[in-house]
């Protein structure tokens, strides 16, 4: 049974390389942005800059918020052709560094 | 001014100590969502065990949402007594790391 329901988050914090400029940044931020239109399983898209006070961002920059409807919607995206081309040949190479986790928001403790 | 809407997010990826047992996990949790219970200007809680399969989590287990109205709400929290006495006396001291990134989610690219 897949628990829950909301969906599941699918969130990767980045940072860009130096050499990467805020025009190329905000490029990349549509393209991203873009797979929401392409990729069905893909239900919405934010992005924000950190903007964190506390000094525990560990360098990271950028936080890109993907939601779906379960675990196997990450799954035909992560295998999807415009996912596979966009991470690929343009995202993953202008980053220095990224983690990916994915979650389903849970309001309470189930215990 | 505070640019957007929809608030800002408060998004605490997490590896708990060996040492930590689920129980405990689960009552930190329970200790962490309390906190929307004693300090105003945080809106919501979720959290989630980090379910990805693409192997970029980076050992991070668990990830934890908290919404504010506005940065101003999230500074309010850092410092309040309540957050403090959680953070420094229960949470901080059962993990092995942890990465806070805070972020006004934004649908589209402003160009």
């Amino acid at each position: 049974m897949e628990g829950g329901g909301g969906g599941v988050k699918h969130i990767l914090l980045a940072k860009f390389k130096d050499s990467v400029s805020e025009d190329e940044v905000q490029e990349l931020i549509k393209e991203y942005a873009n797979l929401v239109n392409l990729i069905e399983p893909m239900k919405a898209f934010h992005w924000g800059k950190d903007v964190s006070i506390e000094n525990l961002h560990n360098g990271f920059t950028h936080v890109f918020e993907s939601t779906f409807e379960n675990t196997d919607g990450i799954g035909q995206y992560i295998i999807h052709p415009a996912h596979l081309e966009f991470s690929s040949n343009l995202f993953l190479p202008s980053l220095e560094k990224l983690i990916v986790v994915d979650y389903k928001p849970t309001p309470l403790v189930h215990l």
